[in-house]
């Protein structure tokens, strides 16, 4: 809600005010009032509303005949405007005072009426209009009732050459650049007369400016120009306040995304000062405010369709890219390759043209744990009556802190947090070699039930599915089989090496604690879960601790392009000409509706400890529910 | 709530397992099930209790004849312990899993009941007790109904010589200094045979550990001692897990107050790790965590009952030591005198032996702002619904920002919005020259309304007592008539001097402002606001810029203890032998039930841009209200 300050009147003079239309404005009758006067009255010219009010500010008072008041200590009196003067002094309020004497004594007001409003989408429509009358536009609340605008952090590049994100060049480079960001007008109309003995400011608060950048428009509708006015730097811009109606058209784009100490608003206010008496400082007469939320970072899970799928090329992985390239034609999905100039052999890296942000670490240890195989998102879920409309985003962390655990950076943890919408779980993950959690769960979509399937990596479903293979004689079936340069290993060996088994049943057991906390965060019942059979095994770190591997490729670290599925080729035993692993992969989820196409990346990533989910990255569909709509 | 793992059960050989009493522990039936079993029942011994469910958790089937549950995906089964074990193992389980073959196949569980639990204060009734049945002790709640244990700063010094704050040190001092902390046991009780296959680890997460430390009890009860076990650099503790029955005792305090990334909340868990096979890392088997939030700094405003004075002595403040005393024994009230040796001369220093915060500044300018005259704290208001049962802190900061306005810190600003009980409301002070907010504002007891009148300096108030006292004929009365060494003026020369009857509009103006933010923000009508006469001059600051000071000792700027003020003596012109000022401000505040004592701070103090309420400080009765019954 907009405030003005207090207009005082006295009998000794005419009091001469400015007034923005529809403000509270509190009127001072008391204050001037003649020492022997015990009431008063008011007259007022059409274009003002006057409130008369005693004590409790609700309590309005009768006059105490038809026309007066009583001057008494408590009085409260708001006048407010109704419309644009439309000459400078148009408007009057007249009080008269009643004492011994038999003539009132009178005190003279002339008012100007003014508008001045900023008017955001704080609808959420897609418009940018007026203020609602009696709507408090410094108030933004979530949810499908809320209300309150919404700023983009403008972290992509729509010149593809750029050589920096957009929100960090002091440029509009076109009309996409500028879909970035949100409009903002500055609505001013005064009489025609109007001379300039005030002045508006356009601020943003010191703390806020480095988060925010706002261009006016200048130049003509044709050839529009856009000149920078606050940002870094820039707290406040000064303004005319000109004769007449006039619009200024402003654009803000966000630069920073919520973060610890950022809950993500940013308030734009106007000021109009009185600059009438140039041997004084200006006087503040009226301020308004339009609170914006910078649009929180989103992760899109596995069950959002696929757009495009990103991957990089390396020396070695062309059979691979080639994989990948039928998977994503299959899919219906553009696919980007990132040429090895680009990813300098990084064969991890996520794929260009991407918004993105990055966090400076600060303080603290940077782990693998901060890579980005280690963050996921769930699809949408219900938990009790908690709605995640948008999912939550699945962290790995250790089981409890030491001083060889490793944990996620706290600033990563911060970060996921202040983005509201996803709220972050803690998982176990430190127990892995990498200690990623995509490398033991993945999300795939199902028709039935929640609307997908939690996969989990299983050893004791591995070792089940080779029990039964062993009793149905395929115990000498070989593992690694179609792997020439690999040591091959039988489905008894396996079976009988008790230091694996012990390996598993570890693991198992680590599994197994992520399993209960997923249930539990995520509202899961056993139904939601597939246990995909993998064996892992126990390797030395650095630290001389005995972190998991997997033991073949990673079958959970699978690439998920709406039903197709990419599954690294696990070179299971051979069994009637089939690898059993596949096998019953694809019994597991071809009920689903899904298609398993099975990808070698033997050489090319499992060695190197990563699969084909660490291999690519997607772009989704974004979510059609707005993220607004939740109430977090 | 308190974790367990899964328990796995297999027909080929027993299965062993530790279960803590209470926790909802999941049992896996199915995923060892024999292959061509269809349908399975259970056997227990009486301390366990078997739940079994399909699909929908909520959904619990029929067993398909009297005793037996087909078994089929998405079968849950989940044990609960009653009580805790006599011996290792005394408790079963028997699964029978039955199929086409004539005997059914067996599965068994051998279980011990263990019991490992954290009690605190959970409950707030100032005793530790174990956790109810179902509460969730992870979780804390602000309200009547609310739950959640409280940890205190231990920020004062309970041993008057020690260089540094209690929380400084690695030390329990003595009984006075434990009574600063918070106690934590951890209860533990096994049977009398348990043989240590387990190991226990008291925690906090790293990024807390820096704002706790935390002692364990060891020694005899006669002779305790006191050993830091968590804190800086210690994140986690490992315990044994004996047989039988024992409490571990903890006393925790805490090290920071709530803060800009930080929210208060400091969880401790304990930690159950299976160490059984000594070739595998250990494995996580049962959690559990207790949840304290850092108790708020809280400000107390001028209608708590004052128990003890703070004063500097310095080189010339003799009398005005004198006039404070006297107050302050009126006020029965307990003085401190800062001598000069611990004060450096430094008269505006707010007493020893207080409990205090700093607040590093990092980024940003330090400005005349940040000093704590700037701080006030309304008395408790209920604005429109909202109650704020402490209070609202006042600060004071600029109109809008700019090159030259001087703000408040955002460190301040953080640090005050972290404490959330007092949600503060920032004022416009930059238009004075010292810039606090008590330079226009007070607050006094009063028996009637709210129980609180808010005092405002007011010019308009003043010129309308001179322009009254003039009309009476006492045009020819001089301001300062007392003050020897002081330029005095006459009424009338006041009244008809234009420049300072601008500057005073000037000032009106911004008073005015801060009228209708106080106003709207403390949910107050003009029946709560007092305004006391009072005149500013504006003087040129160092930017160049025309800033406010008093003209004559600012009345507002009082010492209130309980009924008593100490109000600068304003030299008011002497009218029938009597200071206008005074009797002005006497006829305004004793209706309301106030004495008023008039303290010549003019030398001393006000020259020196301060007055009394700047050069003393109080200590006050704490809120009988209890901060977290309040909803934020």
């Amino acid at each position: 809600m907009a405030q003005g300050t207090v207009i005082r009147v006295a009998p000794e003079q005419p009091t001469h005010a400015v007034c923005v239309v529809g403000t509270a404005t509190q009127l001072d009758v008391l204050g001037s009032a003649p020492e022997d006067c015990t009431a008063f009255s008011l007259s007022t010219s059409p274009g003002v509303r006057v409130d008369v009010a005693h004590g409790p500010p609700t309590k309005k008072k009768k006059p105490t005949d038809s026309s007066k008041w009583p001057l008494e200590p408590g009085l409260e009196v708001t006048l407010k405007m109704t419309a644009v003067s439309n000459s400078m002094g148009d408007q009057k309020v007249q009080v008269c005072y009643y004492g011994s004497q038999s003539t009132p004594v009178h005190a003279l007001l002339y008012l100007t009426g003014l508008e001045i409003s900023l008017h955001a989408d704080v609808s959420r429509t897609g418009k940018v209009r007026p203020p609602r009358a009696g709507r408090d536009q410094r108030t933004w609340t979530w949810g499908r009732r809320g209300q309150g605008a919404i700023l983009l952090v403008n972290c992509d590049r729509d010149d593809p050459k750029a050589f920096s994100r957009d929100c960090e060049d002091d440029q509009v480079l076109d009309s996409k650049d500028l879909k970035d960001m949100s409009q903002l007008t500055l609505s001013t109309k005064t009489p025609k007369n109007f001379s300039a003995k005030h002045q508006l400011v356009l601020h943003v608060a010191k703390t806020e400016m480095d988060k925010v950048r706002v261009f006016q428009v200048t130049g003509s509708k044709v050839a529009p120009r856009y000149k920078v006015v606050l940002g870094p730097q820039q707290p406040s811009h000064i303004l005319e306040l000109p004769a007449g109606q006039h619009d200024a058209d402003f654009y803000a784009e966000g630069l920073s995304f919520p973060d610890a100490g950022f809950p993500g608003f940013i308030s734009f206010s106007v000021s109009l000062l009185d600059t009438s008496k140039l041997e004084l400082p200006e006087a503040l007469v009226f301020q308004d405010s339009v609170m914006f939320r910078v649009a929180p970072w989103i992760m899109t899970p596995n069950t959002q369709p696929p757009q495009e799928v990103y991957v990089c090329r390396i020396l070695d992985n062309e059979d691979f890219l080639r994989a990948v390239a039928a998977l994503a034609k299959k899919a219906k999905c553009k696919l980007t390759i990132c040429p090895e100039e680009q990813n300098m052999d990084d064969q991890w890296m996520q794929g260009p043209n991407f918004g993105y942000v990055t966090r400076g670490a600060g303080e603290g240890e940077v782990t693998g744990l901060d890579s980005f195989g280690n963050l996921e998102v769930s699809p949408p879920v219900t938990v009790g009556k908690k709605e995640y409309p948008l999912g939550r985003i699945l962290i790995g962390n250790s089981s409890y802190p030491s001083d060889k655990s490793r944990e996620m950076h706290q600033a990563l943890w911060d970060f996921l947090c202040a983005q509201q919408v996803q709220a972050p779980v803690k998982l176990y993950s430190d127990w892995l070699s990498v200690g990623h959690v995509d490398e033991f769960l993945s999300f795939v979509p199902a028709l039935d039930r929640k609307g997908f399937r939690l996969l989990l990596a299983s050893p004791r479903a591995c070792y089940r599915l080779f029990q039964e293979r062993q009793q149905e004689g395929h115990g000498e079936a070989l593992l690694f089989q179609e792997l020439k340069r690999k040591k091959q290993q039988k489905i008894k060996d396996i079976l009988s090496n008790k230091k694996l088994r012990d390996h598993n049943s570890y693991v198992e057991s680590c599994i197994d604690w992520n399993r209960e906390v997923l249930k539990r965060e995520l509202g899961l019942a056993e139904a939601d879960i597939v246990d995909i059979p993998q064996l892992f095994r126990l390797v030395g770190s650095h630290e001389g601790q005995l972190k998991a591997v997997a033991f073949f490729p990673n079958m959970v670290n699978m690439l998920v392009l709406g039903k197709h599925l990419g599954i690294p080729k696990p070179y299971g035993p051979i069994i009637n000409g089939r690898c059993c692993l596949e096998e019953k992969a694809r019994a597991l989820l071809e009920p689903l509706g899904l298609h398993c196409t099975f990808i070698d990346d033997f050489y090319s990533y499992h060695i190197r400890h990563g699969e084909v989910h660490c291999g690519t990255n997607v772009r989704r569909q974004p979510f059609t529910f707005k993220w607004w709509h939740m109430e977090p």
